[in-house]
């Protein structure tokens, strides 16, 4: 009744490049249930015990690398997924190689080196759309960068360098700006400065699983042709103010 | 920094009780990953192949009962979770046996008799607040039953029973008279009845994500006393629209 057929075939051929696999591990089981059969998956980390609050693992996959333990959850659903894994992290020389061919990027990298605006402009340059999922802990945000349109530098100042925080408040500013103030996020954004913390922010399973469900509905708009919005638009879904 | 200690306790010794383990799986690895760690699950239905596109089982589970798979699941993610199962349907003489010692309930039954019904004025009259999760292939939508507030029956019809549809359709003509007209509800509607199939309507994953998100959230805000909306509002979150 919802996806038709062709759609369906659509979905299933359609290559997905996943870098990191925190986050990304919800996402790739949401998708994968919904269709979505072609995967790569990067990511150098193995399994902490503190990642269970929020990612796809279960303690058996403590201490082992985080690639392997999504592929065999992603097998053990359906054993027909196509799945290509690296056990090891994105790097200038490394990211090209991994990413053409595919049709959709997932970029859920860590922020903590320019690593993820290398990979956007690697995607860019090939013609794949990059998602951004963040976990905003009680909600989700996803913004798309399109091959041909702009980066997430034109919202960072000169001499300093993009991370979730760059990200979390120009949205805050933006929903100011078109007079929906959304509180709850300059909360966590002024706890979170206070706090001076390493990034990221802590996250929560809620907006995991919000995250998931919006970055499959957009991958599948992406394959069959619906229309989405992108970067400097964005979408943010949360039960405060609904 | 989202969640205080003390809320931390409190969500960890508030007890769940789960009618129906299908959406209701999806919901309980959620909730688990966010702290809540005592539920009883009720279903006497097994699991088939054609549940996996949108619930938390895999391929070995098929043939096995529910409650045991997603048990097995909510063990290996926290072997500390307390978890009551039983491998049967609730009935008119089992549910208040069940219901009765638990602060929260979802009532993820299915609508083909009036057991749903019945689950809920049993948690009425125990003072327990109701979750109604419904999975709109790609929009969750949730209402709440309190225990002093309406029951789903004041939007049925005389002579005709309460499911999905009527409360699908009750949410469209809502929006509609609050001009939030949600045009891609309307079309489910639409193709639903000209199909005539049995309940309930095909579900996707994208949906059954957010729902399971949407629902951790509000036990969050009922187990720390946060305000909550509840019936005859409701949530409803989907990207369409957004």
């Amino acid at each position: 009744m919802y996806v038709s057929d062709k759609e369906q075939e659509l979905v299933k051929h359609f290559p997905i490049i996943l870098g990191g696999s925190g986050i990304g591990s919800i996402i790739a089981e949401c998708a994968l249930r919904v269709g979505f059969e072609t995967f790569t998956i990067i990511d150098g980390d193995n399994v902490e015990k503190s990642n269970l609050n929020r990612q796809n693992y279960v303690e058996a996959d403590i201490g082992q690398a985080k690639v392997s333990s999504i592929e065999q959850r992603l097998k053990s659903i359906n054993p027909d997924v196509k799945i290509t894994c690296h056990n090891c992290f994105l790097t200038e020389s490394n990211a090209e190689g991994f990413i053409k061919g595919h049709r959709v990027a997932i970029n859920a990298l860590d922020w903590t080196t320019d690593i993820p605006l290398v990979f956007d402009k690697i995607c860019q340059a090939h013609e794949i759309p990059v998602l951004h999922p963040y976990n905003l802990g009680w909600g989700g945000l996803l913004t798309i960068i399109m091959p041909n349109g702009l980066s997430l530098e034109t919202i960072t100042r000169t001499g300093e360098q993009f991370n979730e925080l760059t990200m979390v408040d120009y949205v805050s500013s933006y929903l100011k700006f078109w007079n929906h103030p959304q509180l709850w996020i300059d909360e966590i954004v002024k706890k979170y400065k206070e706090e001076n913390k390493q990034l990221p922010p802590p996250q929560l399973a809620i907006a995991s699983w919000t995250v998931a469900s919006m970055c499959t509905h957009v991958m599948f708009n992406i394959a069959t042709g619906k229309p989405i919005k992108h970067f400097p638009e964005f979408y943010l879904l949360t039960l405060l103010n609904n």
